[in-house]
């Protein structure tokens, strides 16, 4: 790791690869030439060298193409008929999925960029990925996709496979069982409401405890006790997803929350730090004492008492906000002492991007969460659990009518097979370590256009503030990138973990090129 | 249609099926002999009598098969191991999909069941119903799979394509633009956050009109008015889901709401019919003016003003319970005058099953419902609206990152395919009165079994009392069927759109044997 790092901080990488050369037509590959290509690229994989880095997909593009203005003329058509009965307003690319492969996105009008944002961070193993076109092609794909079960009645016989070699093969540690979901935001709300029960378990005296009469009727006029008087304590600037409950637990931007009715639910100060975060430790750890000591006062005096915690291990939307291991260790702790549970929302951080399987992974805690969240590039959702006492007392209160989706879980076993296949969530922890060392050097050179870099140790998770980042956006687009903000004014990475050297480098470059524009 | 229902309710039908003849193994079709089997089953179905019933796949089961106890010992086998990692305590079959075909259900020890239940009124053409296997094999879905996009950012450039051809295509009159979503709950906490937009735009002057820095500065805090003190009026016993807002409309059975939050929104009542409807016309028409005079009562005087009122057009998990097209055309009447909106959830009632494809056709209303919400026999779920006021005056207001799923949507496609090839919204009306009658006759036969029968013209949705409903539910898996139950004592019928009157015969005579026993 050394001398990879020396290599790529002390000199500009030696780029091959020309932006803008024509590449031959992608077309999804046939299944025969799949198995040719995986095993010529496991082969090659198990030998990478720091000098020489085999592309994990030879049949990528060499480098960006950019033909037209981004929407070319093409894309301006289709995008006004899509119009007439979507909302394209927030669109960013008419997107041509079948000429997309691997790190690169394609439009209708010839263009190809290398995508760094991932359709908002979840997309984990590439565009028309050769193993994941396996299984979707399966029949038992065929099976999960035309015979959806409601899994809590009727689950498949082999679900209990499914998830032991997929979603719980890489359950975060202490955290043996699921309760599946569809999106990052059912996923959150599904954890309060298991922390709730929960909570209200604790306070009836047990499991064995009954309901009241009185819990019993005013739970149908949502009034307490019934409907308890509980909240989810969450962070300033954090998001949880855009529900009703989870939206109350997300203060990222007034836009996502404006004209929403919302609970009167508590939100600690996520610390402030300043970056790197390890140039400014004392200061940073101040500042995270002073929002454990708020958070203390918060569980302790908020009307509504918190029956858990959530946070994210890096706030994504919110900004791309890092804290230390010890303020998370706090939480945990503070959690512990006042008897409430600890959510991790894990639904942009997990499944490899922070160059760890989990991010909270980092922290070292002994004592884990007793929940966390997960989606994007999982495919699939739900939240972790370990103690018993998370599933409710009787059947039919954590329950909907799918309860997941066995499709998508399915395609979650064969994103964990690849990243295990290709070592992605290693790579990734070895990319992120040459791209951030790329990025220290465009801070150098550029210090109004780069500032505060962050996710040193993280993996690709990375970003910085842009005093005219909007703009930025827009001129990485013209170079061939696409990339996407966070917050006000981040501008954050979220490559996906089959991203390599040789992309760090294009992308670097193009950035180069849009500060010097 | 005369003389066929004469024939059903005056003799017993002919039934040339045993129950529990041992049929052959069930294998999914290759799809060589799908398409001549698609093609052969046309040819069949455009000459269906009364007399002779052509089946619509003559590879179905030709009746139940009872083998063993349910769960027999490879199914308790398979839900030990399956509760060790997942929730089993509401769990009623487990469930081989690959052996199920059509209206049968089939599970690990070689029972194969008439199901007229279907993961919850969710399966809507049948289980390894070849059409969809076509779909669920294509290229296409394949692509959507794995390339799951951030449809509000980076649609796939077919979207408008796919939406005109499948969802757009079977769109409620009046309503030609919809907002996709995941599930039956997601879809009705999209609406409502649609509403409450719309209303708070109305109280602020329009859609030109800025928030103001109160407004932004609140709506962080949760407060209002940023977060306003505004409501979604619903119906007792009525059912939305269970995420936070949508569980705060359902008002179904405590063991949905106990121990969660809920908002302090009105309940109007749902009117307290007597059945057959038409028998009592005028006491439901007084007890209709009366929950009419209410809901317009809390409209005016709820503390917190509702921004719309939603509705199901049939109560379903909250007990089948009916109204007449008149109590529904008075909810619109009175949105209109206090500027509400009117919210139809056709989650359960949607797509087919009431004999037409969505059930407030049935109420002929000259102004259409504002939003109609859908989701289960659709596999993909969403928000369809007329009136342009309804898209946000701005760009990310309503947005999360997948924002549906493709995959659904193209299956969706293929099922409105399939119905259409089949005419099964015709069959389901048809079968539907064939169904009601021998009922009738049972009802007759058994009064203390059948009781408020309910459902007339109103497809396959039917419902009947039972005073031992837990138990008849139970036997009736011992005889071949798998029927659901809905509220406390109803039994609840949801068959596919594929039921044919030899499997309503079937189910006849099944629950025939239960009541005799």
């Amino acid at each position: 790791m050394a001398s990879f790092l020396r290599t790529a901080s002390c000199a500009r990488p030696c780029i091959s690869r020309s932006i803008a050369r024509p590449s031959s037509r992608i077309a999804i590959p046939s299944i025969t030439a799949v198995r040719h290509r995986q095993m010529a690229s496991a082969a090659a994989t198990a030998t990478i060298s720091d000098a020489v880095e085999q592309p994990f997909f030879p049949d990528e593009p060499a480098g960006p193409i950019v033909k037209t203005a981004i929407p070319g003329p093409k894309s301006i058509e289709a995008i006004e008929r899509l119009s007439k009965v979507f909302d394209t307003r927030s669109l960013n690319m008419m997107t041509n999925y079948e000429q997309s492969f691997g790190n690169y996105i394609a439009d209708l009008d010839g263009n190809v960029l290398l995508d760094v944002y991932a359709q908002i961070a979840s997309i984990p193993v590439g565009y028309n990925n050769p193993s994941l076109l396996l299984a979707a092609r399966s029949p038992e794909m065929a099976s999960a996709i035309i015979n959806r079960p409601a899994l809590g009645n009727f689950p498949q016989h082999d679900w209990a496979d499914i998830l032991e070699t997929g979603i719980l093969k890489v359950a975060p540690k202490g955290l043996h069982q699921v309760f599946t979901g569809q999106s990052g935001s059912d996923a959150n709300e599904l954890a309060y409401k298991a922390a709730f029960m929960w909570k209200r378990q604790h306070q009836r005296g047990g499991a064995h405890v009954d309901f009241s009469h009185g819990e019993i009727s005013s739970s149908m006029e949502n009034q307490s006790p019934g409907a308890p008087q509980l909240s989810i304590l969450s962070f300033k600037s954090g998001f949880h997803g855009r529900l009703f409950g989870s939206l109350s637990t997300t203060r990222s931007k007034p836009i996502h929350k404006l004209d929403i009715p919302a609970f009167d639910w508590p939100q600690a100060p996520f610390p402030l730090c300043k970056y790197p975060l390890d140039q400014y430790a004392a200061e940073n750890a101040a500042e995270e004492k002073r929002c454990l000591e708020e958070t203390e006062r918060l569980i302790k005096d908020w009307p509504l008492p918190p029956a858990a915690i959530v946070i994210e291990p890096i706030q994504s939307e919110g900004g791309d906000n890092h804290a230390s291991p010890n303020f998370f260790k706090g939480l945990r702790e503070l959690t512990r002492k006042h008897n409430i549970l600890f959510i991790v929302d894990e639904v942009q951080t997990g499944v490899g991007a922070t160059g760890k399987f989990w991010a909270h992974e980092h922290w070292g805690l002994t004592d884990p969460p007793d929940m966390v969240t997960f989606s994007k590039k999982a495919q699939t959702a739900g939240y972790y659990f370990g103690n018993d006492e998370l599933r409710p007392n009787r059947p039919y209160r954590q329950f909907n009518t799918w309860m997941g989706d066995p499709a998508r879980a399915l395609l979650f076993r064969a994103i964990i097979q690849e990243i295990e296949r290709l070592n992605l969530v290693e790579n990734t922890a070895m990319v992120g370590e040459y791209l951030y060392s790329g990025l220290e050097r465009l801070a150098q050179q550029y210090p109004n256009e780069v500032k505060n870099l962050r996710g040193k140790g993280q993996g690709t998770f990375l970003a910085w503030d842009s005093p005219r980042r909007d703009e930025v956006l827009k001129k990485a687009k013209t170079v061939g990138v696409n990339v996407g903000g966070s917050g006000e004014k981040a501008v954050r990475l979220r490559p996906m973990l089959i991203f390599q050297k040789h992309h760090a480098d294009i992308f670097l470059e193009s950035m180069e090129k849009v500060f010097k524009a």
